[in-house]
């Protein structure tokens, strides 16, 4: 179970806040992250991160079969590499964050040479194609489970302070969808293009995600038994991480559709598990705004994105951390003899 | 006038960011950003600016005597104090950012002494009241004109390639409505509070602003008139210093309302200056957004923010980079040898 935040520190933080040399509420956005990072770390003044860690999450889906992506499966492997190499835009953004980026082969089709910077916890070589059956069994789903616990407990052990979740896998926002659907979740509200495909492409994802959820009967109720009939590796390490961090008092921020539609997954495990979590930025991609909102969470970015490898949430880690210096470097009106004048509380 | 931006550069700017191992326009407005700084600077892959200043413009306005702010006028003194000693959260976001910080004496209605970091352009010690006649002479609004020009060329002889301009005044808000509605804007289109104001206070706001417009009648086809009659010398010199940085290809990011619609005043003296223009991001005062769209400019971040002092431009400046990073660093599918697959471009 999650580690209990400190919601008595809410209205101390908002104080302090207050007391800072601004309007009253006037830095928006900021000053609920810096008030949530003082839930989580127990600190008005919340110490910053300092170490942060991307795990991009890579695994192949056998749904791919029924053509509904516009890339081929073997993009996943070669994807791998580019991470590895420094090419990829995560690769970029984590440089310019100064944030570290570990690859997680999770459920690669392909076998991966080892190597620096990938860590492999691959539950099986790709997924089932759901629309046929489970994506997998109930044990391999468990044990992504575990898997991404795993990866919590060594985040932890890294002296890690603030965790970014992405994931790439040719097919991944099908199963998105497909999770989100067997959640109770309109296929008209969360259906959309990942990548480039056209109408026609995007009537037979609709088709599959359906066919996947009408055969396999997934049970709402049983987030478990969602993520072993229309999930994928990489969402059951995503969920498994998620579940482990919020245990050890660690935030995670997260990237777009596919792995918000995971925290779902652990957010109906166990749904203080959402203390912990950013939700990084807004995607391009449709269902993710009414995921988000489900669970409460307000998107920091909004950038038209909708590349994944955690890409939004690597970038937002960038405001998290204005926020935390905001409310550690700013004078208060009392410092900085200067009048609070007669202003209305309008938050 | 605006030096001319390579607007045949686009295409081939595009046709780079396609190229980079992403599903095609999967990076949303950091794609568009990218290409706007190649047409400024010339480059597909464009230089980081390196060296980055935002301007803090501070100044009076007499119409702080109609009870239009929950804040004394003397805070504007106060906050220069501040932002001097590096209190005031546009410093924090500036150091976070690596941005230089000066504060300019536009006009501010005390006695300021010199101080490292500060830059005295004084027009006058405040404007006057503009309920009872123009806000300042068309001397001064030309004076305020030429000092925010020679701002510009003291930032282009330092090597400054990223500007941002910020403001601070008590009041600053009634006058950024005042210019608007001077401009055709509808007053319940731009009204909002800046600082908490009640409904009381948000309805005389309205009456002073309508007041000032009817009894100045500033010329909407004359932005020097409009400058002078409903205006701040803050607003002139941030005018003329956007029309001296797009003169050097110098791009800036623009703040919140105030900054805007001083911007605005820019516009209407020369349109191509908006080539150079970057919104940091959208206030959380209701008349920001349309003063954008009527220029064109999409806003960078959506933080709810509306503290001003640049603090939202600084931020930005961020984002602007990591996109820049992303056209220069991103590995290509050709170099990174992964299949393009049969995407559609849904750009």
């Amino acid at each position: 179970m999650a580690k209990p935040v400190q919601e008595q520190l809410i209205k101390e933080a908002q104080e302090h806040l207050d007391s800072l040399t601004k309007p009253i509420g006037s830095l928006g956005m900021l000053e609920a992250i810096a008030v949530k990072m003082s839930t989580i770390t127990g600190q008005v003044k919340p110490a910053l991160p300092g170490k942060k860690r991307v795990y991009v999450f890579a695994g192949d889906h056998g749904v791919v079969v029924e053509g509904v992506s516009a890339y081929p499966a073997d993009v996943t492997t070669a994807m791998v590499a580019n991470f590895l190499a420094g090419g990829a835009a995560v690769n970029v953004f984590a440089r310019h964050t100064d944030t570290e980026v570990l690859v997680v082969d999770a459920g690669v089709a392909s076998d991966l040479k080892p190597a620096p910077g990938l860590v492999i916890l691959k539950v099986e070589k790709g997924t089932r194609n759901f629309t046929q059956g489970p994506a997998m069994t109930r044990q391999e789903a468990e044990r992504s489970l575990v898997y991404g616990k795993e990866l919590a407990a060594q985040a932890v052990e890294d002296g890690v302070k603030l965790l970014v979740v992405g994931d790439m896998g040719i097919g991944n926002t099908t199963t998105a969808t497909a999770v989100s659907v067997a959640f109770g979740f309109g296929i008209n509200d969360v259906l959309d293009i990942g990548t480039g495909i056209d109408q026609e492409g995007l009537k037979k994802k609709k088709e599959t995600v359906l066919k996947a959820v009408g055969l396999n009967k997934p049970d709402p109720s049983d987030p478990i038994d969602v993520l072993t009939k229309v999930g994928s590796y990489c969402f059951g390490e995503i969920a498994g991480l998620i579940l482990a961090a919020a245990e050890n008092g660690i935030p995670v921020v997260l990237d777009g559709f596919p792995t918000t539609a995971a925290a779902l997954v652990a957010w109906k495990i166990d749904p203080k598990s959402v203390d912990y979590l950013f939700a990084g930025h807004l995607s391009a991609v449709k269902g993710h705004r009414i995921l988000l909102e489900t669970m409460g969470l307000e998107p920091i970015l909004n950038l038209k994105m909708r590349l994944g490898e955690g890409t939004g949430g690597v970038l937002a880690t960038f405001i998290i951390e204005a926020a935390i210096k905001m409310a550690c470097e700013m004078a208060t009106f009392e410092e900085a003899t200067i009048s609070r004048g007669n202003e209305k509380d309008i938050k």
